[in-house]
């Protein structure tokens, strides 16, 4: 089998790619580990930034989106209960975010796949990249324990932070740079109307909670716990009582309760590899850089990635020109550290950690203080959550 | 003796308050440990807010800050050796920052003190103070070896960070936040023309540098050093070598060498304690708060506390109201925490910590980087270099 780009893992990176080649006319297989419901079933971020939302728009996938996507013009702050909003449209010229799930993402990608009759292997078991360093790359997988080849011109590595591509890249030329949080999320789904219409980032003396949504019958809540938190010690009571002392009285009056149908507990991380480049191989989304879930950059990274790397491999195919997939791997890298920046920032400003003394405590609060009387540094916060620039390729 | 208000300290905050309080027919009598020309000869900052600017022409000492004063609309930032500048002024709608030194600050408040004839007690030896939970405070010192009292309505400390003031403040009502770096400043003095008309904040792979300047003529420049570095190691050469390697090849074309008259390492210190007011007694600047140099921020927090003090005295001498000085301590706290967040934040970007690892390294150089492509993000570096507001009273 040949083809002319390998994208390894069939998650939002790879499949916005896999979709961006194809109206490139660019031919393209996806290589998945796992089947579709399996990667449709995950529960991740859900708050789309326009760089994802304008691409489902440009790839003719966004007709749902646009029905059932809660358009977000604000975000809200919170500091020991007192709300203040971020006037998010305002302060950037009209941009927005999207609360939309990553499984509605994916749903819409595999059902535009299957219209359009993208290749995709599901189950590949032991895949292995070989060639990188040549002018034919070529991966191979087992399905069913039968052993497959795929030769081509380029492989994508968009198999995540456990995948196997970022392996491929020799030691030698490879920097990580990673930082493990002293704590993680609890986060529960249950249907009951959110407690907002938009969402609330509560810095509390107990701790970090987040009010979102998934829809307007949909909630989601997360508080910050420890990483090793037993979650059979979170009765659906003792984590909705916990909530509303952390958001606050204000809030918590809001906040309707029910039976949560989803608790999980996730660890947070940030985490870059460079380059993300090596020879015929590219990196793009989780494989080359994790972000904690704070102001949800996550797969919106991935995105902005796989645009630019799109826009390079189509410079190749129908120019002929090699700057645009030379120049890949600095232009993501400038976005990715700029939007590692921010998820860090965000975190150290609304988590408490457990190193924190007295000192730390009130440069924390007159943070949050100085945001809330500076329109300047309310900017800053809304033009990062919206997203920055793609940036010169 | 009885006066009005005792003001412990010949500093910045204690002669500025003695000025504001003399404008408003108010009674003060200043007690100073030292000599004038002790005070008078200390090397400290050197970068006015338009709060102490504003304050001089206010008092009627501005004539010669008009004259000599180096009016400043933007400053620089580099990153290993790339500069770029922070227009201040078009960031904050007009805002600078004069560049006059704290001795000839000291000599103007000096000279118009004598004019004027305010009270200095010099060389008072062990002051203490008593009483300050009562209607009638007392303040004792020796002069000589002669005991000597004095009866006030007020006692405002104002003698730094190692002065007696705060220490009245009983235990178990004194709360202290502290930050100690793990590095200072090894700054020298030097009569050449400095490398750039504004200031150069410099983060380099080896370490902070600074360049500034007292006068067109006198130039100051500073390295990150280890705290107990022998500066018996440092030459004039190695100083100068190290300099412009920090600042840069392009900043380090314009450096003009010449002999230091003055060469020290300074330790750099977060502190602030709460509150700053106890009974009848009132803390203000360094005696209350200290700030690392960077960003300037020391003695213009001084002239900040004295400047919301002397309108509360006045309220209360004048309209007989003590809402003014009941509110004294959680209004300066507001901007004190401010500024202390700004300072710190200003030394967190711009200094090499030992205890760095390759992700902080890559935060600190993504943050400049947005600096440099974010008009919000100097914004905010703008508004905070020329000073908050000083919030409502």
């Amino acid at each position: 089998m040949r083809t002319q780009i390998a994208i390894i893992g069939a998650g939002p990176a790879g499949m916005f790619l896999a979709h961006l080649l194809r109206q490139a006319g660019i031919d393209a297989v996806v290589i998945e580990r796992r089947d579709r419901a399996y990667v449709e079933g995950r529960v991740r971020a859900g708050v789309l930034e326009p760089v994802t939302t304008d691409l489902m728009h440009r790839l003719g996938i966004g007709e749902r989106l646009l029905r059932e996507g809660l358009v977000h013009g604000g975000t809200n702050l919170a500091l020991n209960g007192q709300v203040f909003r971020i006037d998010m449209a305002a302060l950037t010229g009209g941009s927005t975010v999207t609360v939309y799930g990553q499984q509605e993402v994916m749903r819409d990608l595999f059902d535009a796949a299957e219209a359009v009759d993208l290749p995709i292997v599901w189950n590949a078991a032991d895949v292995a990249l070989s060639g990188l360093d040549g002018d034919r790359p070529v991966v191979t997988w087992r399905v069913d324990g039968v052993e497959r080849t795929l030769e081509c011109d380029f492989v994508v590595g968009c198999d995540g932070f456990h995948g196997v591509s970022r392996g491929a890249i020799p030691a030698d030329v490879l920097r990580t740079y990673e930082r493990v949080y002293p704590f993680g999320w609890l986060g529960i789904l249950a249907d009951v109307p959110p407690a907002d219409h938009e969402l609330i980032y509560a810095n509390h003396e107990r701790g970090f909670a987040l009010a979102s949504m998934r829809s307007p019958t949909r909630s989601r809540y997360y508080i910050q716990s420890a990483v090793d938190e037993d979650i059979a010690d979170w009765s659906d009571t003792r984590f909705w009582d916990e909530l509303c002392v952390r958001l606050g009285p204000e809030t918590a009056a809001k906040v309707v309760r029910g039976p949560s149908f989803e608790k999980t507990i996730a660890p947070l991380r940030s985490f870059v590899c460079e380059p993300m480049r090596w020879g015929r191989l590219f990196l793009a989304g989780d494989a080359a850089h994790i972000v904690p879930p704070t102001g949800a950059k996550g797969m919106n990274l991935a995105v902005s990635d796989v645009t630019m790397l799109g826009e390079a491999l189509v410079e190749r195919y129908r120019d002929g020109s090699d700057a645009g997939i030379d120049g890949y791997s600095a232009r993501a890298l400038a976005r990715v550290w700029k939007a590692e920046r921010f998820s860090w920032w965000f975190t150290s400003v609304t988590h408490r950690f457990p190193t924190m003394d007295g000192f730390d405590r009130r440069i924390q609060m007159a943070e949050l203080d100085y945001i809330r009387g500076s329109e300047a540094a309310q900017r800053t916060l809304a033009e990062n959550y919206v997203g920055l620039p793609l940036g010169a390729a």
